[in-house]
């Protein structure tokens, strides 16, 4: 169960409304790798979590974190709108210039939410479920999380510099701190994980059942022309776990069959001539 | 510019047909982690990697064999389709436990596609490019890809438990190893990135900005019940770059302000009560 | 069976053209509130619909004459299109200006639609099935018609203001009137429903089986900090229904237990460490 | 900002896993109508309210409770779920009947989500931010949840009938209950509101400009053959504010012109014939 | 404008229920080439034509029919859903056979929709917006019409063998009658379009500015392996309009540069070593 | 399997970056009708093919071809977007005029892609599945891929009169020339198979099947006002297969009943009066 308290996590105080900010701002919101994507991963992951307490007790924490940043981010955009009116609007229909400044805001921000944040990215495309992912896998999801957070903190690392407003830079600041530490705890969840369970994912498939693709393990196939490819860690040196050596594959043969597929039955009326074959 | 050969990269040979297994393969093919999604994604950061050569040759060496991976899923699925027909489903009406059966395949595979493989998901939601990253900062990205590997391989280490079908098997036990060694891949790559640049995305986030708000950097917020959160790594210690020490915050109190926003100019049509307010 | 008559239903003629303003007239075409969604909600309850033929035939009129309103939607937002052309857009490269104002239009609207109108929102989201709902009740539903006339006419009132065209406004006058009587309609058949089943949807479920739960549907839970929840009419008195009287709840402690979830079988690859229960 | 208790807010025990079951349940999780819908939407439309402070907190305290009902679901479906393994579904190869049990699971609760609850509806589709609303006027979003509310209090109904298990029941109870208390509450809200502001969303839009249309604002268009729809409360009488009469247009002609287009540019290639006009 | 009459086009009458055949008529009510898609493409191409009056009435007349269509459709699932209720579902867990059975149903016809048709396909995929086209050019879009209901027949035919009741084969036969006028009407539209323009789309493009690519608008580049793709018609011979002929390139070398993209500036964060250039 | 070479297939320079244009290039990038949609559709129709050789080789070749467009457009949106800043945007703050230029920038260029090419349309919304089709019926899947090409020229054909930039317009010229040659690839494809198996897809259903519909399939139905439609082709003269002549119906009357749908059972909670009628 959960419960609110009243006060921002952080102080979101804008200097001066900015709707066209506003609608970029929607990307670290609703979008792809937006506070919502982090907040619905987490709770998600801690709510289906069937490993050590430690685990779901953190997931909920951060999860409950999220779910304030959601709030703070709403915070922050129906400042960024405040005074915005679809009387500007028409304004804006006599005035070239202020027209095409009105041109580059979400439409959405005046008809559909009324000054308020939006569950969309920064195009205006819902937010949704196949953003994140819980898989019970915990270093699978480790990574997921780790990954979550580079991108978002990159986001809006770049959001940063399209602004020169202080007040937003100073919230912006607070999101990156945050963005800098749950990557370090993801960081150090993960280093726990390979610890104990190793570094490929799933750590407890059947060694015998991969007995047979061993060698298919540690090649790397150069399928594009070039071979600066072979310069990397990746192709020279052994597995992170000492279990091989990489080999490059310079120049990769198939090994499968040409695949010659069935003539399907009448009925399906793929309408072929020639004889019909049904298994 | 791309080049097609006949032969699969590994042999796709099924012993037996089945339906409803070719529904739940799907996953792996249109799926979040299909190799639908590393396809696009590995192509997509391959086209527009403005990094080293040796990344983008890389990213394009591994996009291609991917797409083969896709052809390979769609021989597979093609093959436990073979001989299902409309007129099975019209004799399962009078078995009813065929009709049961039956109930559990994809309708889409008779009527869409004709027993061929579909862009959808084991439930036939249509991929969506949504499911991708192509950021332009490669650590970040390699991230991405190193989590898509741990997703994809952990959901074709539970399908294998799903068939006995030894030609199946076989065909997944391929993609199993190669699912591996893409796990050391890009292992290896963030290795050399993160030396290089730091272990935080973004590494350039100017530090003097980042100043302000170092105490939120190294602060988890025990937001959820209990303290089992305390003990794990990432509230005890330091950060993996030696920046800090982590601080556990057993009762966090929030830093931000009670948000009280501006009421809207009338055209807005809040609604509301008392004196409108117009910034 | 449907036929169609040349005439619009009320005229729409626009004094000039004007494309920014096209691209928001489509969140009232194609958005989760527009005239797409009333037409296909109104006509799945009304083909749907298993009541009383009045009912029944009433769905079919208004269902009827929403087609008529998407018609004019379209003719609407054709002529505010006419004359936009992809040469203006190349004029546009040397006029920073002008260029900046054609950045606010929808480039679908010259690419894909060639200057009609697309069924899609204010940012070119495709209208989907999931913004409407027919569940067969007919007092859900009904109250799900006063909800969607009640956004739309919001949006259409929103947008009124953001036009000083003569000709649109005359449009949009119409559009504001037949809203405002829908949302009369659906008032009165809800008065007249909740007359003959009650307030609560669904009616029908057995009383007895709500005997234990009985409490829960009186309180209201404070989970946010604070009480001025406490000063409106859900908080105090008694239910619309005369069945019982609110509780406010200030200091809400949970009910259930802390749900201690089973570690799963091997074959899911959670990869924990330590026993494995399989049930 | 927001806490969580480990404790779940009513108690959520399952008398025997049904993984059909967990698949149906999934309709109120994450479907159009169900927690993850009520949540986000009184979440955002607290984080947005620019009206009475009363009003916000309600908010806040509603969606701050919807949130664990997020999470009793999740504990709910993965009880449900407990035990069901790759392996059954590789024995339901075997035996025919257990077989086709089996092909109505939902193929994510094994592969995705490793026995968890997912973010999506009964058939898969993943939850998105055009669910909801959250518009600033709380007339018309206020309808919109007593509406949600209907829609989710008769599915959990319809769900009830499909288990004979007690332990499901019970927590199904609880729910029933809140969904009715949640449907009074939103009834007395709206009753404020209308009691202040008046029965037509918005109420502020000016009336002189309504005065033109003033006859269509009470005008029944029987669009569909069969006077059945004359009837009704809707047809007769006066409207719910008393502002006019009803009338019921039995045989409705149109009022508009036929619309003729004007031929775009060349450079659309509409490829015409004949004279190209552009205005 | 439109009216509704209260006969069916024609008659919709099911021997006896089938609720697992319900699902698979979604597809050609709510899919890809269902209904509803050509439906609404019609509707939007009549709406938005700037064409001569009688492409204009033609699409008008086949897309008013077409909502009829769709009317039918929700008629014939409605009685195949009649008397399925949450009840069997109950029964359903006694009896294994008759559970595995009711696995097949889309449990949204209990739940959501109360036993009518839902605007989703066979998977539960809404319907939406970019299913369909009106580009303006009337060739590009009746090539898409063609194209569409040859898709729906094919569809339709194949759920035909899925079916023995005489009832529900009646109502797909008239709809394969007017699939197979809809395809003639297509093909004779097209005919007279291309008599006038020409075969390729946009037939107004300036010759002048495709001088210098005329090779490539002739050559078959094999991309392929094996030279199988040499016996078509495509690949010897003339270009139907007589413009040129087709050569077949055996070994196609590419064109084009290497792509060497530009390091972008620092506040993008690609976090490279080295210069950065900015343009 | 699939081989890259690192040359394009053809030179991609662009004069000088257009961040506004690479915005509209999108469309014909991931568009419903862009680059993505045509590789997706060959390669699954050429992965899926059950027919001949030569046409599975031919949809080969081509879907291989149309990975290096993608490819193309990736290396055209990276070079108008060179130099492309988030200071850019800030230094707008200051400039109006530049401001509002930027206004018309998708900002998913410059906050997730980094200054590359996006799996979206030019509004921003995700690729999908669903814009394909690989029926496995020849006929069919030609007359999509025709249609495709048509609608995708002429999309390119309008996106070539918004730039006057030569580098970009070689580009495009390149593509209409290739697209150009796929339509008469199509054609001719559908002419050798129309040839074989008849104008209607499919032509396999059984005729006897189709007797008693005979009449419907040659009527056109007036159901739209004005008979303008009855000056075309299809609505005089004999069908093209010249199996009977087009009847053209002025005065249309519905041959099917007037459904009236069964009352359902209680627990469906339609919450009807009245006798409750289960079958």
């Amino acid at each position: 169960m959960f419960r609110h308290q009243k006060e921002l996590q952080f102080e979101v105080k804008v200097d001066r409304p900015d709707p066209v900010f506003a609608r970029q701002v929607q990307e670290v919101l609703g979008g792809q790798f937006g506070e919502m994507t982090v907040m619905m991963q987490y709770l998600f992951q801690g709510f289906n979590c069937r490993g050590e307490e430690k685990y779901k007790d953190m997931l909920m924490d951060i999860g409950t974190e999220e779910i304030g940043h959601v709030e703070m981010l709403c915070a922050l955009i129906s400042q960024l709108l405040d005074g915005a009116t679809p009387a500007e609007q028409q304004k804006a229909a006599e005035d070239p210039v202020t027209a095409a400044i009105m041109g580059g805001i979400n439409p959405q921000h005046l008809l559909v939410s009324g000054l308020g944040g939006l569950p969309t990215n920064s195009n205006g495309v819902p937010w949704n479920g196949s953003y994140i992912v819980a898989s019970g896998n915990l270093l699978a999801d480790m990574r997921s999380n780790l990954h979550a957070e580079s991108q978002g903190r990159l986001q809006v690392a770049r959001l940063y510099h399209m602004t020169t407003d202080e007040g937003v830079r100073a919230t912006l600041r607070k999101m990156l701190a945050r963005d800098r530490y749950h990557q370090y705890q993801w960081m150090a969840a993960i280093q726990e994980l390979e610890e104990k369970n190793g570094v490929v994912v799933p750590a407890s498939f059947p060694p015998e059942a991969e007995q047979e693709s061993q060698p298919e393990a540690y090649e790397f196939w150069n399928l594009s022309e070039g071979t600066e490819s072979g310069e990397g860690l990746w192709a020279k040196g052994s597995a992170p776990d000492g279990t091989g050596n990489f080999v490059y594959i310079s120049n990769p043969v198939p090994k499968g069959q040409i695949y010659e597929p069935l003539i399907p039955a009448t009925e399906l009326h793929h309408d072929l001539n020639g004889e019909t074959i049904e298994k």
